[in-house]
């Protein structure tokens, strides 16, 4: 079947002289994760993984996808005819060298321009022109070959009122005009999803897990112009937007409006996010000024109302995964659990929830050496069974009107070994060190990051991820720009100066293919401490609330310090869960809060 | 008198039509210390500090300098009618802000072009482009009313055997040539005095401290031109330089000979380092390719000969200052001491050790109030008496040929506050904490430096400075491109990744106005710790052999691991020293490293 759709794919590309054609996997806004509709490369090539990028030439096909799905992606391309290129393995070209190689002289590559952005786009095109060929990119050829592919999702939007937004849509678009001054620019073209829900307060329901709308926004210095499917907007989002002086067109009419801006117009957009046609649809001549979104960094900066009420989703939350570890630790090894049948019941203790949405991303409910995969997901299939032994690592978070959460939590299910304690102490010592920074303002990820890895790196471990990342408002739950990592990298754009209000997560841990995977994950408000004649002092109030497995900690190989932090912590822990939870479950809790 | 000289400033600017003229401190080497001859800021407005730049314009003068010098300088300034312009402080503009808003369109912007590098010369030029002004740089115009100047230093140089730097010069320019080839470039101009006395294993005097000669180099794909002052090289290093096909010019010749440089040539220089003149000179078709030295990473990394070396220079200057300890402590309050005697008194003992070549930089021995003061040097007149009670802070070094050496230990006299044994221990487990970092290749000074201020940001306090700076063989002791700062300061060049064989100071501190400094250093050499699957762990080795005080501790509000940390450390140090001591200074510092 693959290889039908490689031949139907190379008749089209026949048709108009196109040597290589890419296809990514990406939506029309650079999301992190996509929609059904925008699965064409796993279409193609009959990958499921959530990243990689297929490219087709005359002759060969080729996968590029991560360490992740090594595995994975070598099963599913198994007598494709499609190579898979290991991304960041020695000798593996990059999809840009290998189009480089393969394009003679003259070539023609050709992509979908709506599903890359602007900064990959022009790196294709500098590939080209050196070889004095072109580029096509106004037609998407797979779904030309895709007969049953599923519709765009087309999901109503809803209102986010002002008590869960804690600013209004008008005061939001006068910041950004605001920006927009500074820069002397003319128009801004905004298209990342998260940052066009934030700055018009509604959310929606077009991508899972992903509470946003299919749209894209240009705002001029007056008015702006909101570009959506027709039906998803009702009445009262319409008014307030003619309000706000935003005039609705059709979702696709973005690309013909775009050719409309004054040609002598100054535009800010940031090219990694927007797509390549919207970019090459402009003007010539119209100077565009490639930067940050300004919606990205107020966004990131919640504010007090939002900050209540995230307090109040991470207490739901806490109460919802309190019980559902209560429910754990009590009868494991009486009742049968699966990996699945757990995750389960975590999902019904959330939707219990008053003002809960949706989970905020897949659960991962990973038993013993399933831990080790960070990103592992159980299926009915393959997915372990529950012993009253080792580790259970759950990731996990909702969507609430009140904000959306992260929390991981590793328990321990019965008798573990020694070095499994032993990690988990240390993974604990590190979560506890970065959460009780204090620091300068000024200070990014970069200069914290080592307070969650010392312990680990003390004795020659570590984690090969990030250790914390920004957490949206009922939005993404990787939010840009803030986030723990020691080393920058520069297009994650994570390691923005640690400001009040940001929210970040704090998730070291230790990783041991085939045998266990340990994580403790709480969720860290920065706030300002004292001012001193040294400047402004940050520190982070936690606010996850959920007890940290006292069953798996070694306190012996602990500070005071560390301790008094643990104890403290599980004191507010209790104080916040315990009105909430049966007598039970409260007396439960306080033994899984008591002072160590 | 320092009003007098300003007079006569602007005399020469008026006649010149120069509307601001800029007067920093600096050498035609952009030398962080600088002989007399280049002292001009300092007669221009009285300030004695290492660091600051004097603007002067028809009406107003300024100083700026960093928060080293706070104090002292808004002393010195005092009745000069020159304001004083805090570096870094909120609303303090800087130096080309200033210039920025004062200088009027088609105004004059002057200065001296040799003693302003490259990219401040190309800033302060795109400044006055935008006012449609002009730059005249082609004269010394404080030189020119500077009727006692000191004759520019021309003292000889000596050759460095390779039993001290481990590498011949034929060797490195093999390396420098060998970079300069991955450039893709035909010349290499290098005139940094560290740089070129390391490449050319030579050592000189031309400095105060700082054993170079002054000198240029222009690198050629087979030959070599060194600049230099007539008769300060001996018959030997000329036969060596005409070995290694290195041609000898004048001092001055510099400025005319790059202007024969072929036009169509690629030129390698590090734009921060070399001189806007030189730049100027050069015919504008060369091509500019503006990096690091390729020699400056190349020096920080000391090899296994250096290193071995530079353990003997410091158990050399660790027994210099023990002897000088072990006579402070037990001599107090029974003959006269001032902060000048003391300092005198170590410089002896410094004097004594074979090899001793020289002071690495000016004693600073700061008795209570007067170590508040980061960068105090005592004078006759000013000097403090030396009682038995509170803290005198010493931060010295010696050139030896075995290595430069920098040190500080802050000692109680008597009897201390709680206050000051609170903060001395603060400042001791910050030093601790850093020392003991493990941490994986590809860590900068950036990511460590919160290990070293954390124990003081967690009480609200800092230090106005980095936490530490690489250290030179024999050379600048304060050493490009590795150091301990939190933020990032380009034009510093301090936050290099830390790779073995660094050699990198350890130097928190407590400093309150008008009370007391505390500040305890180390040396620290990077080493390769164990290799993991996680990657190559990198540790330190401290280096520096002297007792911290023991009587100004407080054991209770220690850890246990850095109890340990400095046991093991003045158990070695006792172990390093005691051979080279006499018998009572034995005892004396059995007692003072025992274990706590």
């Amino acid at each position: 079947m693959i290889k039908q759709r490689l031949e139907a794919l190379r008749q089209l590309m026949q048709e108009r002289n196109i040597d290589i054609y890419i296809v990514p996997t990406s939506d029309f806004h650079e999301s992190e994760y996509v929609g059904d509709y925008f699965k064409a490369r796993m279409f193609l090539t009959g990958f499921t993984g959530s990243a990689g990028t297929a490219v087709v030439t005359k002759t060969e096909a080729g996968l590029w996808t991560d360490g992740r799905y090594f595995i994975q992606a070598a099963n599913q391309l198994e007598g494709s005819t499609i190579e898979l290129y290991k991304m960041g393995e020695e000798n593996v070209p990059t999809v840009s060298e290998f189009i480089k190689e393969k394009l003679q002289e003259g070539g023609c590559v050709g992509f979908d321009g709506r599903v890359i952005n602007t900064t990959l786009g022009e790196n294709f095109l500098s590939i080209v022109k050196e070889k004095n060929g072109c580029l096509k990119v106004d037609e998407d050829l797979v779904g030309m070959i895709w007969k049953d592919r599923p519709a765009l999702s087309k999901q109503p939007a809803y209102a986010l009122d002002i008590k869960y937004s804690g600013k209004s849509s008008a005061e939001k678009l006068l910041d950004v005009r605001s920006q927009m001054e500074q820069e002397g620019v003319d128009y801004h073209i905004l298209t990342s999803l998260d940052d066009i829900a934030w700055l018009f307060n509604i959310r929606g329901n077009d991508a899972k897990h992903f509470p946003i709308v299919l749209s894209f926004v240009v705002i001029g210095k007056q008015d702006a112009h909101f570009f959506v499917q027709e039906g998803v907007l009702n009445e009262a989002i319409c008014l307030e937007m003619k309000k706000n002086k935003v005039q609705i067109h059709k979702y696709e009419e973005i690309y013909e409006f775009v050719g409309h801006i004054e040609e002598n117009a100054k535009v800010l957009l940031a090219k990694g996010k927007v797509n390549f046609r919207i970019v090459s649809n402009l003007p010539k001549t119209v100077t565009i000024i490639d930067k940050l979104n300004p919606t990205t960094p107020m966004k990131a900066i919640k504010n007090s109302v939002e900050l209540d009420n995230i307090r109040k989703a991470h207490i739901k939350d806490g109460v919802a995964f309190t019980k559902f570890m209560y429910w754990l630790k009590t009868n494991i090894g009486k009742i049968p659990m699966t990996e699945i049948t757990a995750s389960d019941y975590l999902e019904k203790r959330r939707e219990e929830q008053a003002g809960f949405i949706d989970l905020s991303f897949d659960t991962i409910c990973a038993y013993e050496a399933n831990g080790a995969m960070m990103h592992y997901s159980a299926t009915e299939e393959s997915c372990a069974v529950l012993e009253p032994k080792g580790f259970l690592l759950v990731d996990s978070g909702g969507h609430y009107f009140e904000g959306s959460t992260d929390i991981t939590r590793t328990m321990a299910l019965g008798p573990i070994t020694e070095k499994q304690r032993y990690h988990f102490t240390l993974v604990l010592r590190s979560n506890l060190n970065l959460a009780s920074a204090k620091f300068l303002h000024g200070c990014c990820g970069q200069n914290l990051d080592i307070l969650s890895r010392g312990p680990l790196w003390e004795v020659g471990l570590d984690y090969r991820c990030g250790t914390g990342h920004g957490v949206g408002y009922l939005l993404n739950i990787h939010e840009a720009p803030n986030g723990f990592r020691w080393k920058i990298v520069p297009e994650r754009n994570d390691s923005a100066v640690l400001e009040e209000g940001m929210v970040t997560t704090d998730e070291p841990g230790v990783y041991l293919e085939g045998e266990y995977g340990i994580r403790t994950e709480n969720e860290l408000i920065c706030k300002k401490a004292e001012k001193t004649e040294y400047g402004q002092f940050m520190e982070f109030e936690p606010v996850t609330y959920a007890p940290i497995d006292l069953d798996a900690i070694d306190p012996t190989i602990m500070t005071e310090r560390e301790k008094d932090i643990l104890n403290n912590y599980h004191k507010m822990v209790f104080e916040k869960l315990s009105p909430y939870l049966t007598s039970d479950e409260v007396e439960w809790l306080r033994n899984y809060t008591r002072e160590i």
